[in-house]
């Protein structure tokens, strides 16, 4: 049983007593406990691959910041390279890969029918150990990166302003994208299966790169194979966090999915007008509102919750936490939210 | 008198054949004539600053694609420049400024009371030039980047993904970046003023990042100092192109210019719904599309001007055309603007 079980109930629409509350990279590099792991440590991967380390720094901002849920430390790109693309995380520019997928032979080359407990045996002991670390304190979540976001990296090799290697690869070989997405669903789908079985009790989907498609693609490219990850998990609690697509937030409301993740930008009434209340909003702080004043971190954080019109919000940021912030500064805002009266709301 | 004037009576709302076509960035990579002027200069910036070369890059794409007007070859970032923060362009890198304005002992290094006339001689000479060359062919379109966008630059000193130091900026020193934002914003008024006396026939405010801002910060940080800038233009054909602010687009409408720009993600009916027929919409073709077939690029254009559903439209791509597409490929999307038969709508 969780102790502290306000995130889960919030994910279902049960009555809660205040907000739960934690934030995107919550376990990562605004933490000095966190940079003191990694600094006796190779590398990011080493720390990723390493379930000892990803486990204490996991649990490090449920000691330290006092956040209502846990989220495996952990990297998105982990799945395509369990389909054989491997990538290094370079210190300072971020991933790449050394093979992209761009034709169909380069595809042909990467594995078919992997067995994720094989290959992301890691990322699996990570979650038990965390499991058994947290001691039932707070909810753990598991993730992966949502198909389109994971092609992004395959096709590009890295991170790019446009990606628009990926975009042209929609418009020049329209099969080959589906091909490649269908096969990163696949992989999702068990992998996620996995991190449910070794203990997550919640999922979250990160679609980082949605916001740079037009509707109809993000339809057919990106959300199509998200509802396929939604109906696979059923009678899970999921969020799927489609960065940067509002225009694309009705179809988001429809997917099969209980939480929908908002960015900053995203402002949380038209977003709950395009999503019924038969859903979870989670979001949306500005994350660079953290950089500010006591005062004004806890003003707007108190305007966001009075834009809340029903229980069924998580409290987020809308993007994740800024290397810089001052660990007090998160302290602030978590505290804000903890301390904030819930209203009784009439349709709650 | 211009020839071809096309573009103006679209711009106007008055009456057209056909639509007119321009492309963001035309001049440029893309064109082998372009790479040919570039490759005797020392670099971009040579180019910019030099009167004849800037116009004859300026024209190069009226002479070969046949575009129905033509965008003076300069960068957005002359105006930080002439404030009195110089930059280097780095090859394959982008824009680098050695310092930057972060705070009030910074802002006050800046140059006060500028002549525009005197530092930002070279783009006024250039106009004049272009005039010169084009010969009442086609409109010539002047052009700055909005304040937002410009401030972005100043404070961040070189390109970012987040351009978190901006975003920052607005909540530790929110009077500081209206200071600042002002001080561009006059500097910008007498700079597009300089521009049409030089013979500029419209204008365009290019805001790259409007997108990164949440609704409520981009109508206080960035629309003010648009609106301010429209107003100090009365009867001028001005187009804002909000790069990602779908949010905003309600107020965007309200901006006193004539056309608004959409980008590729920006569906054209919902811009419309929300921008009332007394603006022209100018876009918004995915530049990725010119990546496809000739098959592809025509559907995909006939596709997007059969969901235009007035004569207030100017066709453009949704973003500055990418370095690496086929002139080839261009002219067919040109050409199929220039082929499609314009519906007799009952609104027109």
């Amino acid at each position: 049983m969780i102790q502290n079980d306000l995130f889960l109930r919030a994910h279902r629409g049960d009555s809660i007593e205040r907000y739960p509350v934690w934030l995107m990279r919550q376990a990562g590099r605004i933490l000095p406990e966190y940079r003191a792991v990694r600094s006796k440590l190779s590398g990011f991967k080493e720390l990723v691959e390493t379930p000892a380390f990803a486990t204490e720094v996991t649990v490090q901002p449920v000691d330290l910041l006092d956040v209502d849920a846990a989220i495996i430390f952990s990297d998105i790109l982990v799945v395509p390279e369990a389909m054989g693309l491997p990538y290094q995380m370079i210190e300072q520019k971020g991933p790449w890969f050394e093979n992209t997928i761009r034709s169909q032979e380069q595809f042909a080359l990467l594995d078919d029918h992997i067995d994720v407990q094989d290959r992301l045996w890691y990322v699996f002991e990570a979650l038990k150990q965390t499991k058994t670390a947290l001691n039932g304190r707070v909810p753990l979540i598991g993730f992966a990166g949502a198909p389109w976001t994971i092609l992004c990296y395959m096709v590009e090799g890295k991170g790019s302003k446009t990606f628009s290697e990926s975009r042209k690869l929609l418009y020049t070989q329209p099969a080959l994208a589906h091909r490649l997405l269908q096969r990163i669903t696949d992989v999702t789908i068990d992998y996620l299966k996995g991190q449910l079985a070794a203990g997550a009790d919640a999922l979250q989907l990160f679609d980082s790169w949605a916001g740079i498609l037009g509707h109809d693609q993000y339809v057919e490219f990106g959300l199509h194979y998200i509802e396929q990850i939604c109906q696979a998990l059923p009678n899970t609690l999921l969020t799927v966090f489609s960065k940067g697509a509002v225009a694309s937030l009705p179809e988001i409301g429809e997917l099969s999915c209980t939480t929908i993740g908002l960015d900053w930008n995203m402002s949380v009434p038209l977003a709950r007008s395009l999503v019924l209340e038969n859903k979870t909003l989670q979001g949306n702080l500005d994350p660079c509102v953290l950089y500010g004043s006591t005062d004004l971190i806890e003003n707007e954080t108190k305007k966001m919750l009075k834009s809340f019109k029903s229980q069924r919000h998580i409290v987020n940021l809308g993007h994740g936490v800024y290397p810089d912030i001052d660990p007090e500064k998160v302290k602030v805002f978590i505290n804000t939210v903890k301390n904030y009266e819930i209203s009784n709301f009439d349709n709650a």
